[in-house]
């Protein structure tokens, strides 16, 4: 498999912890966004959205869209499931997962921070911008995460931790107050741990920057 | 069941047409986005996040995020079915609704756009960053669609073309340019034909303002 990606993007980030969890491996072929090398004809040939990730299958055939991505994974290589059996408690779990990848990293991710500066928002109110979204947004997901357990909802990672870490990462980047998750930055502690979200850290890519 | 909603959510008239599609029924509680309901207390200890909609199943337990609900309705429900059994297809129809649901309407909705009032962006810059976000975004949308299918990806509508619907009503609403998407504007014709999603439509909900 290919994995197209970008060492700091949060939806490729995302699919490198999917891949890890499930022992996988994938070539990985970065472009640099702001480089806009996701503009690129020849990736917009892969992805007409032109946005990362992109995964070619081993029968070169191309997936987008992250969640979409790691359901296939979960799909055609069930073990360790990311997703629980009951349908109630997947779907709280794909409910924590969306509460992210729709509702705060779209809204605070760098083409919409672009956006901003094209309009004319001076950088410290894009700063606020991206800061408050993540925390709103996070302190929702802090209510929503189960206080039993110690992921998300279960005792393994599951979809939804795999779209948290990422956005905890962000979160730290845009310097919000991580302060205010005692449950989130709990979650993230264990997941770090595990080699499979250590060694999907942005800074563990081969594409990373200083 | 309790669907929490207001007529011209996006996100609540996805939930609506998937009821309809397979047959079930709802009571539906309204809340009004402007006026700011969604964001009560009684509604925010259904949903943290304070968005709309919220399904109340018939045992009480409580489903946010509009994907998350339809997937639950699909997993609960199985006919007919919104997603194929073939894991790639599968991947291939939630990477168009996500592309939809997490792309174009999280950046061109309503608290997004009050965002931008409230920094100072005029209404003109406003209703152009809508209008923008809805043309790139269902360009892409143009070039993912099966050119050889009546509906996005089959012959019968799927979670795709429950995401596309009032994804194509938003592009009106803001007067996007719907006429650059020809196969976009023929599945919304064969759709909107359909009881299932004329039902749906925002000026045939209790709710609806002239």
């Amino acid at each position: 498999m290919i994995l197209h990606g970008y060492y700091r993007s949060s939806a490729s980030y995302r699919v490198r912890i999917a891949l890890n969890l499930k022992g996988l491996t994938a070539s990985h072929v970065p472009h640099h966004l702001r480089k806009n090398e996701h503009k690129a004809s020849d990736y917009l040939a892969l992805n007409p959205q032109g946005f990362l990730p992109a995964l070619v299958t081993d029968d070169g055939r191309v997936l987008i869209q992250s969640l979409a991505i790691i359901e296939w994974l979960n799909d055609t290589h069930p073990e360790p499931a990311l997703l629980p059996e009951d349908p109630f408690e997947r779907a709280q779990i794909r409910a924590f997962a969306l509460a992210i990848a729709c509702d705060i990293h779209p809204v605070q991710n760098l083409s919409v921070l672009q956006r901003l500066k094209r309009e004319g928002l001076p950088q410290d109110r894009i700063d606020f911008w991206a800061r408050d979204v993540i925390e709103k947004g996070l302190d929702a997901c802090e209510i929503l995460a189960r206080p039993d357990t110690p992921f998300v909802s279960g005792d393994t990672p599951s979809l939804a931790d795999i779209c948290l870490i990422p956005q905890l990462y962000n979160a730290r980047r845009y310097e919000a107050d991580v302060a205010r998750w005692p449950r989130l930055t709990a979650i993230e502690a264990r997941a770090n741990a595990l080699k499979a979200f250590a060694d999907a850290l942005p800074e563990k890519q081969p594409d990373a920057e200083p």
